[in-house]
């Protein structure tokens, strides 16, 4: 049976670059060419993270990176700040809670823009914050959230989720005053998932505290900076991962950027075409990872998923809350000559039998 | 520059359905394929562990798999014993460390078998197990260890590394008396590192406690029970691993084993031929991921190493007390038709040269 064509807002269809990687007879992670490929990805992600410090990657899902970086960050506890208004955001929540912080999580609508008032008065020691919320398709205002939390609480340390930003949205680090940012592979970078990264800025990198062991970003920071890794690494995702971000420079990000927006935009104008209402509400920006819409009143998701699947394509519903609710499509992944295309005009033909 | 084929004790060589797997297109980790991907493979390792129980998948290296398990087994405090004789066991009592356990850790010297003698009286929770000792190239008396715990303390817990035996030498979990074994994607299995697990027998499964986020063996449980993960999983090793398991299913394990440990052998025998003594103490089991020789009198490691690169093999050294004293190869991985018998003739030419 042929495999399906993801429309998925992660994981997505992999770059050629990631593929030809793939291909490629097994590295040993301790050879000199792994070590370059180390050197190689932790700079190439920095940059893009628009910050002066360091990433430290790791062998795991985008939620590990989470965990690591709260982890290394905060002590039990610490008191820190998460505004609520997803299903990733929530994660942020959970994972505090199990290193024993004591998160302040205030509660947004799901869809909404998290407003910088909501930033708690009080001592805090951090923010938890989600740039792009995949569950509901909102861009939250990450620049303004962290200077408000900066303006608040100087001594507060900023962490971000920009798991589905990066490589697809600007990312600012230093600029927007973030300490932390993690990421995964099986977003914007186009490989497969299993490969993730901590972005540590310069407070960030002073305040890393050592904590757990395979999840331990000090350990791992000191590893790679020799080149290395504390342990094992998928070296075939980071191989698979480099070789994309470097496809991707050669074409340059804003290219890149504006590609991914117009065509998660051209989603959202034919899904509103069909008469579908948007997830994000209307003063919320979009991120461009996803184009997420409501059912309409009666329509079956199941339904829906398998129409989609007959014309070759795999969609996302919703989580949570929203699960059974929306539909979610995503232009972030590689697409062949003609394949966007296609993807638009089925998206168009299954939505207008939805009325 | 044509890469270097691995003589290395993990990673190694690709298996062709390996590369197979990784060359398709890729699954979403919520699709129906993906969940029977995730079963099969789980099936299949139970079995090969030789247990009743369940193996948990994780997306990570072995030393993930090797935290899980400690966090997931034993409360902060318990008193385990780990008999060190290698890095590897090493690393177990620097994990229960970690967990804040209270390891008690029996050194011996690293080559040697442990004597079930070393099992320490006193009030114990736990054993944490190395079977096939990497570092070494020693195959450890497992049964024998396990059956010593249990004798002497029938509620501990028995938790064993099988990183470099599992698909390489017979591992039977609930006739041994384990609890719980842990093991890897880039040794036996010949997948790309980056996907870890942990396999549980009956006490194992009931004594499991919920700890930590991301490894939080547990939450993986009740969400693998389901076909599903708790977070994005490394699918496309999930894949790889699967199809690998059934070629070598089909081939018959004791063939396998058969074939591994002759080639193993071969080296060691190679070696001896070349005045080289083999780092495990003649009353020691060779494991057959391995064969480990102590380096002449003023030779040099890097230059070895390089010696057999140029003949485009990458082999491995020492590590620890061990490092550039040293030379280890091996046969686990996969070898085109002839590659091996070249891999032999070159071992031979190379080591004669060390005389």
């Amino acid at each position: 049976m042929k495999r399906l064509r993801l429309l998925t807002p992660g994981p997505v269809n992999l770059h050629p670059a990631a593929l030809a990687a793939l291909a490629q007879p097994q590295l040993h992670h301790r050879s000199p060419e792994a070590g370059e490929l180390v050197r190689d990805l932790r700079e190439r992600i920095a940059r893009l993270a628009g910050t002066g410090g360091e990433a430290v990657l790791l062998g795991g899902s985008g939620t590990a990176a989470m965990e690591a970086a709260v982890r290394a960050l905060f002590a039990p506890g610490a008191r820190v700040w998460v505004p609520v208004a997803g299903k990733f955001s929530e994660r942020w929540c959970e994972i505090a809670r199990a290193a024993g912080l004591e998160p302040v999580c205030s509660a947004h609508d799901w869809g909404d823009a998290v407003p910088p008032e909501a930033v708690p008065a009080g001592p805090l020691d951090g923010a938890l914050l989600t740039h792009s919320e995949t569950s509901t398709g909102v861009l939250q205002p990450l620049a303004e959230l962290a200077a408000r939390v900066r303006e608040r609480h100087p001594e507060a340390l900023v962490v971000a989720d920009v798991v589905t930003s990066f490589a697809l949205a600007p990312v600012r680090m230093d600029a927007w005053g973030l300490d932390a940012a993690v990421l995964g592979s099986q977003k914007g970078l186009m490989s497969p998932p299993g490969l993730a990264a901590v972005v540590l800025g310069a407070r960030g990198l002073e305040r890393l505290r050592s904590a757990g062991y395979y999840l331990d970003l000090a350990r791992e920071l000191r590893a790679q900076r020799a080149r290395q890794t504390a342990f094992t690494p998928p070296i075939n995702l980071i191989e698979a991962a480099a070789a994309v971000m470097a496809a991707l420079e050669a074409g340059g990000w804003e290219a890149r950027f504006a590609r991914v927006r117009e065509a998660n935009e051209r989603f959202y104008a034919l899904g509103e075409a069909a008469g579908l209402a948007p997830v994000p509400a209307s003063g919320a920006e979009r991120s461009p990872a996803t184009a997420a819409f409501y059912l309409p009143r009666g329509a079956s998701y199941t339904e829906l998923s398998q129409a989609f699947a007959a014309r070759g394509w795999r969609v996302a519903g919703g989580q949570g809350p929203l699960k059974g609710r929306i539909l979610r499509v995503s232009a972030m992944g590689y697409f062949e000559p003609g394949e966007l295309e296609r993807a638009w005009g089925d998206f168009a033909e299954v939505t207008a039998g939805l009325r």
